[in-house]
């Protein structure tokens, strides 16, 4: 029996006006497969401020931005935003926060207390918020799912809760942040670092600071949540053994890559002899061609997994693009609804 | 509330055998984590006959084949079995018949018809029987899951079930023939085809007749079954242009090694202009280092994919053994039974 799903935007950026294109884009599989109907019943932004319209935005005049935006309401907050549009589900996807996840956590527990399924793209959130917003969305009998925050598109938690049930993670490695493979393939080209940099912001995948690719903390915040979600060990970015790319020299970048085992930027944790801590880095490392991650370049991202069924597992999202990011979170819907 | 299943075994073999072990080794996961209790009620091999015991078997005197072998009861059939054992899933890991898919067809029909779920790793029933099997399930509120089919333990089947919903996957390619990739190693260290196939028996990772691996004949079912169960195009082995690794000299092989892009046997399906035919090929083909299955060697195997929702999503395995292939049956298990 077709259901009807009022969806609700926290941020309304690329990813989110990439997700608002690709319901529209998928409404008719999404009816025929899985009975889904949908209209957008609310979207808040810094810029437009808290809208609401019960009766459901026409998604054209979002894209184009024909709403009217000369005073936006700022008198109200994430609650009578919540009450006024009744969201089914609610996409976050405001800017990351490293340091605490806010204000992304505070709006997510709103979220999941008016009884809305909460789907974030928001890498913070997960690290500094994942056991009190799993507890609050398991309560309520919502789900709280992240899909696109480590490898875009390509299921990394879905695949462990629903592919792979009671195995263990013993360690897992990763390429999470492709502005640093970026940066290093264009330093390896005999280029500056400044061009790479340039270069990856031109192909629209660096952090608003970039200082957050190069030095590390894009991929330490997804270490982290990959632990405290797959492994169930809350990892704290701080105890994550962190170097960034910006001690490589194009010498050094080239060099490498002539012998065969160009730089990556790399990041591990393993589980500690005594089962419950884990080793954690994130640093550049040199691999070869037969490494499992030793074929992921530009813009393609890469996790292996090491667990007691399976020696190895990777699983590589090549060039996943804006429409990728978004289709992770559109699956996070069809999943949180679908039961 | 844990729930009791009673367990049917068609086929014992090493397969069937890891399986029992791995349910013994996991029972206290199972029980914790999926409120699942098993026993194993019924057996049936060539040699055994087709034993039942409805309050349920030593698994270690079947794991020691201290059962009884001296009179095996030829004089039911799969019927009067099911009706002995009545089990609640039945593991089918019979020999493989390439050409027709059966007996185990027939046997996963029986299975079906008496409300157990059947959980097969066997491509042939797959690829000739999935239509008329997934009805069958699905008519009796079953599942037919085959999970370990092509790449052993890593998930193919589920992951697009249950984690990329709503996408449409344009084209596929897979190193899917481990034997085959052992053997054109083998001989590019310098040794011979025969060697190569000594070996790969030596790992235990060949068909019963290795011609099976060698010819093409393996990868070409997997292809199959991909496109029937995947793209839900009826594809048969003999619409696949297949060649194998037989033609390959020492010397070639080595040749393409050491230009950095050795021969693997590559298994390939695109959808065709229409929209509704697939052209599909296995042969063997030089891949450089940078390609999405360039660094699968050995006993490896990948799979990759083309999607409307991301450009590429490889999904690799690492030298899969035996307990891999048993957990891919197990975790059809609990899917099965999870809901």
């Amino acid at each position: 029996m077709i259901k009807h799903y009022k969806l609700g935007f926290l941020g309304f950026g690329n990813v989110g006006r990439a997700l608002a294109r690709l319901v529209v884009a998928k409404s008719a599989e999404l009816r025929e497969l899985y009975e889904i109907e949908w209209s957008i019943t609310g979207v808040a932004t810094r810029g437009l401020g808290w809208l609401s319209k019960p009766e459901g935005f026409q998604t054209s005049s979002l894209l184009t931005s024909s709403i009217d935006e000369s005073s936006p309401d700022r008198s109200i907050g994430i609650n009578e935003w919540l009450l006024a549009a009744r969201p089914d589900v609610v996409f976050e996807t405001t800017s990351l926060n490293h340091e605490t996840g806010q204000p992304a956590i505070d709006y997510l527990t709103a979220v999941l207390k008016s009884g809305s399924h909460a789907v974030t793209a928001n890498k913070g959130a997960v690290v500094f918020g994942y056991d009190d917003l799993s507890k609050l969305a398991a309560d309520a009998g919502k789900r709280f799912f992240f899909e696109s925050t480590v490898l875009d598109s390509a299921p990394v938690f879905s695949l462990f809760r629903e592919t792979l049930p009671a195995v263990k993670l013993r360690a897992f490695s990763g390429v999470f942040n492709s502005t640093s493979n970026v940066i290093i393939e264009t330093m390896e080209a005999g280029r500056s670092f400044d061009e790479g940099v340039k270069m990856a912001q031109e192909l629209g995948i660096t952090e608003t600071d970039p200082a957050h690719d190069v030095d590390g903390w894009d991929a330490t915040v997804k270490v982290c949540v990959l632990a405290n979600v797959l492994m169930k060990i809350p990892l704290q970015p701080s105890e994550v053994r962190r170097e960034g790319i910006r001690n490589l020299s194009t010498q050094r970048l080239q060099a490498a890559r002539s012998e065969g085992k160009p730089y990556k930027l790399v990041a591990r944790a393993k589980l500690a002899e005594n089962g419950a801590s884990l080793n954690a880095s994130v640093r550049p490392e040199q691999l070869g061609p037969s490494d499992s991650l030793g074929n992921v370049r530009g813009t393609s991202l890469a996790a292996h997994f090491e667990l007691d069924m399976m020696p190895g597992l990777t699983i590589t999202s090549h060039r996943p693009g804006l429409q990728s990011t978004a289709y992770g979170l559109m699956a996070d819907f069809i999943n949180a609804v679908k039961g």
